[in-house]
């Protein structure tokens, strides 16, 4: 708690200025609809900085950006986290080097993870599968974990372990909710969004013209 | 009519600009296509103010913003309301929390609209109805109710009146015309129309994938 | 020409901005790709002001709107107007009330203009149909003509002839090609091109999920 | 060698501008999702101007602009070109008149090159296809090679050589990986890019209602 007793603010000015400006991207996108969406940064080993639930998050203001613990509690009982907080501090706990985790809700993502009740979407072919670190050729064939929507929270954090025990996919989906992904830094968790958009926005292009 | 003797404007400044502005957001989203579509928000117990007759909703200025009475008469016998005022006051007689009503034309929204004579659209399944005010679970069926459009406008008022009898639905469609959709406030309602015009995207992209 | 001996340039300021304006609208909109596209406004009894041949529409500067005659030739014999400048000096010429044409390339123009050889697309039962002059309801079918594409501007103008002594139709399409829509103003011939390409995304999303 | 001795910059700030401008256009367009896409402009007879591997396209600085000779080596060791650098001197030593070239991966061009195993997309009937030089109407069929995707770069440069070779066609899709296409200037590789994306975008809608 020595960072709430400090001088500096919870969350430092630099962490709340990136997740600002990651919203009004994700806005311009069309993946935050109404008050849809979480983003967080993480700050040090005992704090996560983390969008307030309900507000629109691209309109966010630094007053948004709250923190919170790694057992998803806020650091000031006033603050609200996003009912979603314990997916993202599952995601940090696993993986040391993740520096930001996003959720948006797209078309694309809502539509393709009830298209069917499959645990994962495959891509294969697509040269953009190589801005997945490791992979070095588009001849593989990727799979976008899939899980089924929960309103408990705590059995949908159960249902996601055995994927990230895996070793660390592109991100997942919950089906009928939206994608989870992450980087090193808020930019590249954005790329890895963009990126794993852009794949769902051709698979649903390519089911349409089958 | 004390308002219009007092030296206030007719059209509190603060709620002119947010009237201008939400068009603004809608027009972004290509949702007030030409003259289309109408915003307003409730003053107090005797004005609303809403947007003007024939301008372009996302071009907006703080002059085309008018105050009319629940009967939907402007103060200013030389202003001449939008054809549909009295169906957002229709919305602010029965329901005493509404402090905006938005009403849109979507691409999504007019087509799906007229793809059948269903009295409604269900959605179920999608994490985002948990957005609409009451509800709890992705697990529920929501119906978005469709009424059939009509120019003789207290017919139509008519039509919607059970809707509303119902209790206060997320919004509702008028087949091959547009959506209507209200909040709290000018930015909770925007809120509402992106949830809503979120769920319409998803199901006509569903239709086609079938 | 005594515009053109007085000191007034040959396009007036207020001419050239507005379309200047228009074409960054329409580029906001996607509708003119590559160089496509051309727009116009009437000056006076001799001249009209129209888009330079071979500029992006959507970056345009006051130096690319240029005056023609109405027999479309240049003042400037310097200045090269649109191939297409012909269908705007015809609209000029058959509607004196028409202050502004507007040309723009759109997907759902150009592919249901190519879906079949018909001489028009048909609407009805959409409320917007009631932004063109003189519709007083939805319960209506429009027709917005196609003509089929040409690269001889006089043959095309007079396949066009017959359309425009029909009255005032809502604009055209030219197979293949695009639209032509026109008002009093800039701003009105923008709102009837909005107003006409949402009809077409609508119908364009109709066909498919018919 | 001499440029790198002189006191002027490996490349000129105007350069690194207009890159730095047409990526940030590129994006509002999203064709470069995540890190994808590169761009180049021709300096001189020694350098070529390209984007700097692993950023992001719409959001350059003049510092991710660097310079690499004909052979496709960096000036500067420590500067990583683009993988795909090789095809972008290609086209330049191809081509004594080409000034820039802009790669993007869309939906439209990644989801038409993988519909079929087909060597070429074919365009006709679209009066478009006259921006494209020395096609003077729209009746003519022009096609849009299509080359196997290859992680091997000289091998993928070997199967666009006679693609080449054949004069300059309107650019190449690589498969499942994106588009390529030039112009003299920046601007006009780009206006290349949009007629191109525009007809892709036709050609997949017309894929559908069919």
């Amino acid at each position: 708690m020595q960072a709430g007793m400090s001088d500096e603010p919870m969350v430092p000015p630099g962490f709340a200025a990136s997740l600002v400006e990651i919203g009004q991207r994700m806005d311009r996108c069309r993946w935050v609809p109404g008050s849809a969406g979480n983003f967080s940064a993480r700050i040090d080993d005992e704090r996560i900085a983390i969008t307030r639930s309900g507000v629109h998050k691209g309109r966010l203001t630094d007053d948004d950006i709250i923190a919170v613990k790694y057992d998803g509690s806020a650091f000031d009982p006033g603050d609200r986290p996003s009912a979603e907080t314990l997916l993202h501090c599952q995601i940090y706990q696993k993986f040391a080097g993740v520096g930001a985790v996003l959720h948006g809700h797209s078309v694309a993502a809502t539509v393709l993870s009830m298209a069917s009740d499959a645990g994962g979407i495959a891509f294969s072919n697509y040269e953009i599968l190589k801005a997945f670190g490791g992979i070095r050729t588009h001849e593989t064939e990727v799979i976008l974990p899939v899980v089924d929507n929960d309103q408990d929270m705590p059995r949908l954090v159960a249902r996601v372990e055995p994927l990230l025990e895996m070793g660390a996919p592109l991100g997942y989906l919950i089906r009928g909710h939206g994608i989870y992904a992450w980087g090193e830094t808020v930019e590249h968790a954005f790329w890895r969004v963009e990126a794993l958009e852009f794949l769902l926005a051709c698979e649903l292009e390519r089911r349409r013209i089958k």
